[in-house]
Order: structure tokens, then sequence, then C-alpha cells
């Protein structure tokens, strides 16, 4: 029976196995675990500390019953140590250090991320926390159980920053968010940004932005956090969240090719440069379906796209990663901000014309109650008319998210910001508007392009 | 310089005029209307008669005022007698009775439906209303203001009649709504409509299906209608809203082709057979998308982008209607009930070789608090794959409407179901699941259709 191993037991790593044992019900699959967590929902560990989910056991997509119920063999505490692409065997080391080898027929490595270290100096130090695995999550869970609320710190202001704002804010801790960027939530455009640092702000949370954090250093029994333009902040709790690289060392030592991310580079089939080992999730480089080259993205929608398509090949599959768009989504108190695609700066290092409007439009009918303002943001092609992305900030009750997902729909179809308008969307006074809030803003784009539409005709 | 005539000021009459300036500013553009209220939202009423929306002023999607501000003239109170295609003229009369003949270059009808009139006796007598324009509007809060809540029958299970039972038990009426056909809102399958039938009896409102209504008699001071297998209830308000047909009339009169639904035959460039004569909205069949030929589903947002290219045309352009995929929405009470494209029977008629499949799925990760069951059903063609339409229903806060939206944009671009989990959409926990909803039923239909995948491959 051919034998699939699969190294890393979070998104893509399941989702592979599961793949894996859907399409051939015959394979044998092994997963390798390093902690006891396997298929956790880490994106839901601020919803725990935040006390919104009551027990983290809840964070399992699924439990380790329900994963083995598919033929899947779990091996928890488990560290792959190394890879002999030649032998087609992993060496496995188990929590008291006894090592073994296990052979494959197929390989996927799904190694994930760690947090990124940014040059801080005393990030070593108690109370510092950085939150990537359930073990962090538990660490952090540990102070503060204990610990009165007195203030945090957050280094960071993108999504896990954002979200453990919120969350520490919920439990009670002042909170100041300190960002090296001149904005916050830069994925989004300043503009955008800037109403998510408006709302953390109507919120009680402390904006910093465009502050070089340069140092932590213990004064009694606090923290002193220091940054560029005097910025200085007394924290009990500081929490690094400035972002992940790709944890592709044990790829890399096997003579697996990485990128310019030091991510491991795939092919649209998930398959490395060593035959018959396969990578996906937070440890590759990830095609985009837009710039038509890789990029680095880690996110877990993506990586439980990839883990499906590397599992279908390693059971002898011939599926294709279509690529990423770079959807996104985040919730920020009572605001949701989301884009998906190309912002104009992108666009324009890719070599499009691009033309960015920004429409503020709402969500539903006005006379029905409780409409709310969308801000939507168009990125298209000035020259073709190609919708390149869009970004949206907006009330959680506003549909944002799925509404990013009608451009994201459309951008997968490579459409014309024009076509958006033939679109046929739903609409009723209670949700929408006739022409939805996304073909406001596609009108608003056109007119931007061509004030005189009589030239398109 | 050139006349765009337009006849009927609601939503496609007025999306006309306003795309006819917008292409081309130097356009004279008259709009015939024959009550007061141009572009009034007239899908709004069920809002205000619920108390919902407190001004029925608020209904206007536009002000006279702001219509005007385009250049554009409105002829209140006026009604079109009669068009002159050779001539290329149209005879109008004003409120005192008074007629003359205005010239026009280009025409576009837009002149609406009118409720359809079952074969029902006593249709006539006071306390049966019909809900189409604004003036059967204000009779009907006319009789909600005097009375007191006794009782109302509802007869038709319809948007317009779950709306209104909705509005009138929040004015404190007890309602019974009463359908002919076996299942409540039946643009749905029986098992999503039975899901809608639970929710308006969970809120107090008594629903009756497979029930002909047969006649309506005064006793007393109020009503009672009776029906098929012995159906009697008492009211001293009865709401008949059994759908509309299209009001042709004037065009039919002028040897203007309509259909079999009694609806303006139209190009997809929104001509009529008679040259310069267009015609947009509720009055014309519209092409669908997926079946490749004329329909007749009147809806607002059909009716806006019919109106749109029919003043684009009108303006001398070269527009195309895309056509519809019948895409529609109805909140009732804490549902959302959405669809779009084929149905399993529809798609049976049209030579495609359907499966349906329904799944339940979470709109979002169930440790967020706040997750709501997703009852979807994906219609696929069984031979090819392709997709051929959706419906869901879900609660209110589930971004029901806005996800079968992702649904339309799919389908308008011709995706297969399996195609939808290539798409790249937003995640985050307290919105949505690493699969969508969308993509979780699209694979459970993937797997029905071929439970062994290695088949696939």
């Amino acid at each position: 029976m051919p034998h699939l191993l699969i190294i890393g037991g979070s998104d893509a790593g399941i989702s592979a196995a599961l793949r894996a044992r859907q399409v051939n019900p015959a394979l044998e699959v092994t997963v390798i675990v390093a902690d006891g967590y396997a298929n956790y929902s880490i994106c839901g560990l601020p919803f725990w500390l935040a006390g919104e989910t009551a027990d983290w056991r809840d964070l399992a997509h699924r439990s380790a019953g329900e994963i083995e119920d598919q033929g899947i063999r779990l091996l928890l505490k488990r560290t792959a140590q190394a890879i002999d692409p030649t032998g087609k065997t992993v060496a496995v080391v188990d929590e008291d250090g006894r090592s073994r080898r296990m052979a494959y027929d197929k390989l996927v490595i799904a190694t994930g991320a760690v947090p990124a270290r940014p040059p801080i100096k005393g990030l070593e130090q108690p109370g510092v926390f950085f939150l990537r695995t359930m073990g962090d999550g538990f660490a952090l869970q540990e102070l503060l159980a204990v610990q009165s609320p007195t203030s945090a710190v957050v280094v960071g202001a993108g999504y896990i920053g954002l979200e453990m704002a919120e969350a520490l804010t919920r439990r009670g801790w002042p909170v100041t968010v300190v960002e090296y960027l001149p904005s916050a939530l830069t994925t989004l455009d300043a503009p955008l940004g800037d109403l998510v640092a408006e709302e953390l702000r109507g919120q009680g949370v402390t904006v910093a932005t465009g502050v070089a954090v340069q140092r932590i250093d213990p004064q009694g029994s606090h923290l002193l956090v220091s940054g560029s333009g005097g910025f200085r902040a007394q924290a009990n709790l500081v929490l690094v969240a400035t972002g992940v690289r790709p944890e592709a060392r044990l790829a890399a030592a096997a003579g697996i090719e990485t990128g310019k991310w030091g991510a491991i580079r795939v092919s649209q089939a998930m398959e490395t440069n060593m035959s018959d080992v396969y990578a996906a999730g937070d440890c590759v480089e990830t095609y985009h379906r837009l710039l038509e080259r890789h990029d680095y993205l880690p996110l877990g929608s993506t990586a439980h796209r990839q883990g499906r398509i590397a599992g279908e090949n390693g059971a002898d599959g011939q599926a294709l990663f279509s690529g990423t768009l770079g959807t996104q989504v985040v919730q920020v108190f009572d605001l949701v901000a989301a884009r998906t695609g190309l912002r104009d700066a992108e666009a324009r290092q890719a070599n499009f014309d691009p033309l960015t409007v920004q429409t503020e439009v709402w969500d539903h009918k006005v006379y029905y109650p409780g409409a709310h303002r969308l801000y939507v943001r168009v990125t298209g092609d000035r020259r073709t008319g190609r919708l390149l992305g869009a970004q949206i900030v907006g009330h959680r009750t506003a549909e944002v998210s799925k509404r990013v997902d009608v451009f994201a729909t459309a951008l997968f179809n490579h459409m014309n910001v024009e076509a958006l308008n033939d679109l046929d969307l739903s609409y009723t006074p209670p949700l929408s508007t006739p022409w939805d809030a996304v073909q406001v803003a596609a009108q608003a784009w056109m007119e931007k392009r061509a004030p005189d539409c009589r030239n398109r005709l």
C-alpha cells in the first residue's frame, strides 16, 4: 500500500491528509504533528483569549478522533528532523528523544510559519509574548488569568495585532498598539486603515503609527517599551505581532529549493523541485493569479486550498492550485475590513496602469433601519478596464466579507470593472440596494476613468 | 436636440433617464409619470406599513428635485394613452383630461406591472387590498391607522405576501397566510420553503398551504375567506399578493410585439420590434443567461439594469443586457431566503441533467459566538459539472444574500461546481470558515455526484 507522509498537522497538513484519503481510500496516510494539537484553528486564539470562546478545545477544526476516523494516522508530539529525498525517508524524533526513520512514497511538507522577530532589544524577557501556536496561547492565557489588568502594548497593527488589541481590551487591559508603518492595517490603503485606527481609538485603544519600537527594558515590576520619535509606554504585557516567516529549514536542509522569502518553491501542482515531495501552506511561496508569479502570502484559507491540492496529487491526482488573490478579512470591534486582489501600488509595480477610486455607499436602503456606510476602494486598469482589486471597510453587520468575495469571484474570472454592472445580484431593501454597493463602486470607478461616457461608445 | 421620451417613472424608467443623460448630456430627456411618485421604491412599502420606515417620503430612491437636477424633465400625473410608432409621437393626458401629442426621437416604454387578479369571488369589496403602487400603500395605511388590529388574511406566500405578513404582525394583527401551492415561498424548493413557513409560525403567523382561496364574502362587519379543503378564515383585512402581470396594453395597442406572458418582446439591446422603441422593467420579457431564452421575471434589480441598457441605447449607445439569473432574496422575520440560477425542475425542463444537493453548514466558526446554520441547495449538471443554481436559507446575520451573490457571480461566469473550490474567498473565524459555506456546499455536491473521486482523476 503506498504511503503518503505529511509533516505538519495544522491547516495545510490535515487538509492534505483528508483529501488524499478521499481521493484514494486505500492510501496509507500518516501525519507528523509537532505538538499535541492537530488541526487546531490558531486563527481562533485571539477569541479564546478575549473570553468569547469559552473552551480552547473548541478551537479544533476536528478532533483527533474525527481525523483518525477518516483512516489517517496521527503521530502527535513528534518532530521531523531530516528528510532524505533520495532514500525517501524522514527521520522522526518522539518526546523522549527516540529517533526513527519513516519511509514514504510521497511526502507533503506543511511545516507552516514562525513569528517574525523584529530587531527589538529585549524580546526574550518574561512578559513579552508571541502568538502562533496553541502553546503560545496557553502561556499568554496563564498571565491573563493571574494578573489583574494593568497595561499592554501590542507591537504591530496587522490582523493578529488588532485582534489581540480587541481581546485584551475585552479582558479589561488598557492597550497601546504601536505600528512601524504610517497607518494601521497596512494590508489596506491608508484611508481605510485610518478608519480602523479610528474605531480602535473609539473603543479606548491607544494607537501610535510610524513608530519603530527599539527596545523593551525591565523597569521595576513592569516593562518599558521605547521607540522612535520619543515613543515610551509602560506595560506588564507586550505582544509582538509583526507577521510571520516561513518555517522551511527542514526542507532547505534536504536540498529543497526555497525562494527569496525563504519559502519553499512549488509548482501549481504544489510539487517541490524534489520528485514526490509536495509542500503547502505557510511554508511555501504562493502562486498569485493576477501577478502570474509566486509571492509569500500566508493565510489560513490559502493553506486549506493548497493542502487539498497537495493531498490530491499526493494520492496520484492531477490537481492544480488556481492561485491566490490575497483575499483577506479581519473584524476589529464593530468594523470589518477586507480586501482582494491588488492595491494601487502593487498593480503599478506589476506594470498595470491602475486607477483606484474610493466610494461611500450604503449597505442597504437607508429607509430600512440599521443602514451603514461602506467605504469601498476599487482598483482597475485604466487602459483595459480590467478589475484588479477591491477593499471594503464597514460595519460588522454590513456583509463586508461576502461583498469582497463577490469582487474575488469577479477577479478570479478576469472580469472588467464595467462588467460588474452586468451581474445579477440579489436585492431586498433590508440587505442591499437595487445596484449593490459593489456595483455602485464600479460605476464610480467608471465615471472617474471616463467622465464623458460618450468616449466609450 | 434629439428627444428621448420615457413612459414610466419607476425603477426602469428613471434608470433609463439617468443613464441616457450620463451617456449624452446634450440629450433632451422627458419622463411621463402616471402618479405623483417618480422613482419611489415600491419594494419598500411593506417596511413603511410595518412601521419600520417612519416616513413614506423616505421610500424615494431620489427626490424629484434630484432627478431634475440631472437635466431630466419629469411630467407627473400624466398618462400615456397611445403610441404612434410611425409618426413617432405619444398621446399624453394630464390630470384634467387634456390630451397632447409629444414627439420623440427614441422612446422607452417602462410601464411596469399590475397585480395578478386570481379567480377569487369578491375581490372588489372594501377591506380587500392589493399592494403595487404608492396609492395602494396609502389606502392600506389608512385602514391600519383607524382600525384596531383584529385579523388579517394574506393570500399568497411569495415575497410581498410574506413581507406583509411580517408587517401586519408587527402592527399587532393576527395574520393567516394562505398559499395555493403546496409550500411557502415557492421560488425556493419545498424543504427551504418549509423552513420559512416554520419561521412564520414561530412568530405567530398561521400558514395554510395547498389551499385555493375561492371566495371572499361579507359577514357582518368583517369578511369571510373560504377556500378548498374546507379552509375558512375571518378577516377585517385581506391582502391579495399572488404575483404580477406585465402592463403592456399601451405597447400592444401600438402593434408592439408581446410574448406568451403578455410581456413586451425585446432584444438584448432592450429594443422592441418597432425601430427606436425600447422597453425595460416589469413590462418586458427578460433574457435568461442560463436558459438562453426569454422568460418573465419581474424584479426591481433587473428593472434597474434593463433601464440602464435601454437608456444607454436610447442615447445612441450599443449596450447589451447580459441577462438575468433570477437572483432574488427576501427577509422574513429572522430568516433570509435567497436563490440564483435554476432549480432542479427548471434545469431538467431546460434539458440539463441536474443534481441538487442540500447541505447544512455553519456561517462562521462555531467557536465564535453567534454562529448560525445555513441551509444550502446547490444544483449542477451531472454530466458536465456545470453550476446551474443555488438556494440558501439562514439567519439574517449570516450573510445569506451576498453568499448567493458569490454563486450568482460564479454562474455569470459559467463556472463549474468544482471550480468554486478554487475561489479565494475571505476567511476570519467571526464571519466564515476556512472553506466558506459556498465551498462546503460545492464539495457536498461533488461528493454526491461522484462518491468515488478516483473516477475524476
